[in-house]
């Protein structure tokens, strides 16, 4: 059983968890939070053992009848690996400490490239991170990104692409986070980061994003044109994300046309925290127009790189070699269902 | 076993459904709809028997794979009751049927209260359904004021109520309904037909009404003030929602100021579709100035009535007759949680 | 003098109403209303004489004090061009009264081209519109098109358009429509219609155009792509939009990253209704990569056509026959700033 | 003519400052801002003399175009009055500096009341600003509460007042702010501070508020109920708000049932910044339930104190005795029209 540790028990951390704890060859032995908050009364229900950074802070969580089972540096000592899903840029400062705790660990999007010095995906690289001390999952878009760019470079070869993201201002338990009424474009500038970080994973992919900020609190939409080196059919395209693990065509049949009539359908299958793990591509927008692939895909920002952080693990202690036995194994723990 | 049949199977419906099925005392015979669209997947993939209203329509379901068991007649001839979730004043065109088929039936809160001649809620007039072919559920903001009102009138007498209610704009799968940017006076006048409604079920309290929309799709949110007979504390109030089966005290603890926050960690808690059945009373709201109680009240609109649905059931049939054993059971069966 | 009747006083009607009356050339013989509401009160105060479609409601406006002076017919009798600005398919029906009477008539986006046979924008064919007794001005989001692809098209030839367009969901008065928390495929089909509604104007022009629905109320965003046949640079191609008189470019400077900024900003600089009847290109964005233009622009739904109706009566009338003589007479009328 | 400083031009400052320009006995000496952005090219267009907190930041405005006037010391040197409408609790930090200048100062209600020590309202306590070197003008929400209670007070008495207060989440032209779908309890605890700051200006009343924050730009909507001492008709309220000059009754006739159908009402009337400097009472609301009031107001956060600080320019400087002439110079030099 590989021993993982949580350090940061928020949005992505408390998923990361039970995604973990649902895997037959992984365990927790811990979780961490700042802070008694909601959170913590959940770690608590689920019964993973929490650890607080700053021990003089226990009285806090004693007082709300919260036990805490000791500090951060405590539970690195029990862990083979720590998923730092810490506030972006926080996790840069927590390197120092994992390398003298000698644990493995992985970061997530919100951290810089360098941080890790290499960057993950199931799909594009996973060979790559056999017996690294540092990964880094990328973000939510980028993640939906490389899913699709490195399947049709696969299969087509792609000569460029241009994805247009509507990003969600906030998560749906947030409060402070806007806008309320206003499209913000984020980053004015053209391309946005996101082709950059894709090609943290997919180097050689020329790629020319463009980015803003919406009013809604559930999932990211990308609008995609992807130049194929051959010739395909749309029919082809279809076949090959239907076959795709981590993708998964919201069907014309259900009538389902916006990011909040997906999320109710991924609620209704009963799922964890109606979470959808992979890219929801719109069967009806899939269209070819010459060699030129245009697309949506609806991208869950909480729960698509929750299962490239549970591949990340064993490709790291290098426990499963395939990686799309991993995924298969991952995505079974969870009860994935067809969209 | 009661045989129990779901008439419009939405956003209400599918929830009573799951809650039917859950209980130890009922099934499901059969749930409708009048389009094959995601609802249709959802209770294909539950296993419900689908019948249609307009049995012309079943080969537009045959087309996309979903098997049709027949008319709703025929469901309605294997059924003891039917939840009439159909849309708002839709169910008052059913009566005639369901007279017709002899079969008892429950409508919900947009129907008037002179469809079923009796209004009911679980804790106020429990027994006064027994025997009856029909009953209303009451609305989710008039189910969530009866029970607050009704507690405090059992304990001290309630000398006057007031107040308002500030109304989501949509359900979270709704993507037509507004408004985007504004407060809607909805109604402009005062009192709102709130106040009437809960009249229904408890007919001797004074009670105004002010209501509005705003743009959230998560919850109402009730500002109370009561007027007692009785001198009482805060921690008396705070006692008796504790011991509520069906209030729920948001504790200060958590941090949770929110509907956001708050339907966020009724999914962390693992409910059903994130579902909130309880009055969400905030500890730190609550209030006595004089004798006067302040509060406020989160009331999740998808859920609140689907446990009363449930209870209406057994006391319309009679199989129980203690209110008291009903919601418990009610409760066990749905895995009710501290929240 | 031309005398121009509005048909239709609501949201474009009024703008145009108003830019009517401040041309010098050009003067209201009347405006339209069908129910006594806000707009009646408003179309009062300024003075314009109010005829209504059904003269028998006329009753409805004397009770709240809005005086009617006759029926529809009385006012097109009045006017040599008439702005048909009502509700999209009803222009449609109105065209055989407007043929009866012998006036001209301009349609907006709302309606087909082919109830006008001629889709109109003051740049691209103004002087094909000389004469003809119809036309049509197109929609908000066409019309921001055709400025900016005519005006690289002129400068450097197009070979091919991409455009995403993330819509508002409803105008900022309305209370009824959504989405209040998605964002809406609409249509989930690639292309969407604008592509098409594009080719009116410019028939020669491939474009593909991507369309999507967010809970704002203030202005489309455009993220667009175009290949162009020749080599530019991105100095050269915001020297272009700085000169054109209908499209401004949003400076750096000014720190506005969002369409809620650059409405505030309009209201700022004092402008009528806080209209940007430019394309707002954020000059942040503009950016070239190799022969590909990209740029981000806000559309002003409200606004952008106003403009251009008023354009459109002086070249169906044959007035003036320069173009750019109406471009600036309107301009000037309207008080244009830089923005 | 009374020479004004504005210290802070933002979304109070700026419309301040255009309303004092507006005034036939005071004049803008100068406007401060502490960087370049759009707010300073709009003081610009407008003619007002610029200064800077930090002198040595000047090089950034004069690189974007903008000359500076010189410091804010030097701008208060040439001013009687200063309006200091820094964001909250900086005003604070400023009083010594005003203090060293001698100059007389008003603060916003962001600041405390202990730093003016006098709190204002145009209605309640003018003749008690006469003098004072410092006061304050109480926030948007205070004011409005302050006009309707006041009005009712001096006619019927008020026993008590009880106030929900739903309250716009950012300015229209804010993008970092939310919340985006949620109804934020801000303060989850009753009774909010809105009460006690009443008592600011209003000492004897007694009054409860409740307060939460929700997804929109436009406008605080309050829900009131107020206990009057005497008995009074329908009627008699209606008279009293149509003859208050900071009142507005939102009529019937117009069918507006919104702020956001409030505010494009009052843009089409042609207001500056589509300004609603009055409380918004809807007609159809006000509604007597034996000696209980009750109503709904919306109260345009922007705006309403505007007027306000101009009335307690004129009464600190005692240039004019009589608080109801004030208010009608105020009135009349911005247009004020029915609305």
């Amino acid at each position: 059983m590989i021993k993982v540790a949580i350090n940061g028990y928020g949005t992505i951390g408390k998923r990361v968890a039970d995604a973990v704890a649902a895997q037959p060859d992984m365990e927790i032995v811990g979780v961490s939070k700042t802070r008694p908050n909601a959170d913590a009364f959940i770690a608590k229900s689920r019964g993973y053992p929490l650890y607080i950074a700053d021990i003089s802070k226990k009285s806090a969580f004693d007082k709300v009848g919260i036990s805490v089972a000791g500090s951060v540096d405590e539970m690195l000592a029990k862990a083979d690996i720590v998923i730092d899903a810490t506030p972006g840029d926080v996790g840069a400062k927590n390197k120092p400490l994992y390398e003298k705790m000698g644990v493995k660990a992985i970061y997530q999007g919100g951290e810089e490239h360098e941080v890790a010095g290499f960057s993950f995906n199931s799909d594009c690289n996973y060979r790559d991170a056999f017996g690294r001390q540092f990964a880094r999952v990328v973000s939510c878009n980028t993640t939906g990104l490389c899913r699709i760019i490195h399947a049709m470079d696969k299969a087509y070869g792609v000569e460029k692409v241009r994805a247009v993201m509507v990003r969600r201002g906030s998560d749906p338990g947030e409060i402070k986070k806007g806008p309320i009424d206003a499209v913000v474009l984020n980053p004015v500038t053209i391309p946005s980061h996101h082709g950059p970080d894709v090609q943290t994973v997919l180097p050689h992919i020329p790629i020319v994003t463009m980015a803003m900020i919406v009013p809604t609190t559930m999932m990211h939409m990308h609008a995609i044109s992807m130049d194929l080196k051959k010739v395909a059919t749309r029919e082809d395209i279809l076949t090959i994300i239907e076959k795709h693990p981590r993708m998964g065509l919201v069907r014309k049949s259900t009538g389902i046309t916006s990011t909040a009539e997906l999320k109710e359908y991924v609620m209704d299958l009963g799922r964890s925290r109606s979470d959808l793990w992979e890219n929801g591509i719109f069967e009806d927008s899939v269209a070819m127009v010459g060699k030129e692939l245009y697309l949506f895909q609806a991208i869950h920002q909480e729960a698509d790189v929750v299962v490239e952080n549970i591949d990340a693990i064993r490709a790291m202690i290098g426990s499963v070699k395939d990686p799309e036995v991993s995924v298969r194994m991952t995505n079974e723990a969870l009860g994935f269902t067809a969209i």
